[in-house]
């Protein structure tokens, strides 16, 4: 029970700050306050929507539980009216983005294995659920997604998403080892952001 | 039976416009004749392509019932012959957009609330009708969304969204407070229309 | 079992073909590693996964059989390393996408028909399995969707699902026809390529 609310905030927490990720690129690119909102909802839900249309949950989570629309917005309304009091806590919003990688890499895996998704195709879901939302995001404002040009985040998720398909393997998806493996995806994505990782491009 | 038959000719009006404005739209970005057809198709269609998803109902209306393909191309056809001409005719075509607006929503809305959508999501569903052929057709002809950036457009489709919601909470969903309900959203889109009203814009 | 086992074959080499063409697309762009794999994975599997949403199959094939993604993948990392000889083998390629597209619209347009989606509709799906991967990697490498453009491509899917549904209609779906009717979308695309066949266009 106290499990179940632990992971709903901790999920809200996400939702927040992809909404706020998502904000903030409609506020760049001039957005009215509706649009805003709008790309902020599809930042923080697309990637879910995404994964329950995949494994066939319909409706997905956004549209059957108010409380994960009204936090998109709620955070997306608040990003529009403290755009600027927002580029001060740059580090916080960036680290929280790599939390709220984790942990929706970590429930759109598991929810991928308990509709009966095979691993591969788990773990795939598991990724898409991270970056889904990053890329309509990009994709609504206009720009190439960022998650295919230059950082390492994708691939953390999918590293992380294996491990957490291994961990199901093996029946270990208890409340501890689950959390670890969130940290552990934060942590590497952290350090990543710190020391400027990039992944490799080709010559054209 | 009638009324049965009096909403699916309504409905394809709708279709016939969106349709015409996204077929509008591919040939200003100069698409060859079946460009223009497919983004006339998904100007039209999307946004219940999108509900249909959503809400679990598959195949979506767009595949299953012949009509709505049929009358979604031949609009796209006419308009790439007749484009010119269109011009002349803005204000009725701006006209039967702001009704095809206010019925995708009610019918959106309802069917969301019939399929067991929370009201919540229902409205976002409902909302997402409307204005998801609009989306489809700008990101196809590589345009940011019109609907994020400057009109009164998915706000009014958003307020009808909840007013039907609340009509369908006391069990008001006969045919003349449903059509009241989307002549007031066409009312209303009109008349931000005519006074120019737009939504506030954040300083980046 | 053999004949299932041939259509998964040539299933495959269609998915590293269109997995290919994504894969230079995300080059030229110059995307990382990972966005090359992605864009490849989704133009190779964008449009099969679009189908099975839209005929209710979850999870789509793409993640449920873990063949199709590791394909994809595999052959977009090849592009990646190999990118300057691929231009050699041009005409190859363009030839196999021709075969891709023949025959993703074949089993698509069956897929449809098998899930008891009407005619004209499976003839729509059909179509879009052959097309939506190609729409899906332009989208998400900033470009208006070439086959909205300019080449005899989609039209000629769209004829080869409709002879698909004749065949079908006439209990006509054993491999000879099916492949017959492959090789001749096949032909018509390279006939129109080599023959620089498009589409009209509308005078703005």
């Amino acid at each position: 029970m106290t499990g179940g609310y632990a992971l709903l905030v901790a999920d809200l927490i996400g939702v927040a700050v992809f909404a706020a990720s998502g904000a903030s690129a409609g506020v760049a690119k001039r957005l009215d306050l509706f649009g805003v909102a709008f790309v902020g909802f599809a930042a923080a839900l697309g990637g879910g929507i995404l994964r329950d249309l995949v494994i066939g949950a319909a409706p997905p989570l956004a549209f059957a539980d108010w409380r994960y629309a009204v936090t998109a917005v709620a955070a997306s309304v608040a990003v529009f009216w403290l755009y600027p009091a927002l580029h001060r806590v740059r580090r916080t919003v960036l680290a929280l983005d790599a939390a709220g990688m984790g942990l929706f890499t970590v429930t759109g895996t598991l929810k991928a294995l308990d509709a009966g998704v095979p691993e591969v195709g788990a773990c795939l879901v598991g990724m898409l659920t991270a970056i889904g939302g990053g890329l309509t995001r990009d994709l609504l404002t206009g720009e190439i997604p960022a998650v295919l040009q230059r950082e390492i985040y994708a691939v953390v998720a999918l590293g992380g998403a294996v491990l957490v398909a291994v961990l199901h393997r093996f029946q270990l998806t208890g409340l501890l080892p689950l959390a670890a493996s969130a940290a552990l995806m934060t942590g590497v994505r952290l350090l990543a952001l710190r020391r400027r990782w990039s992944a490799p491009v080709a010559v054209p």
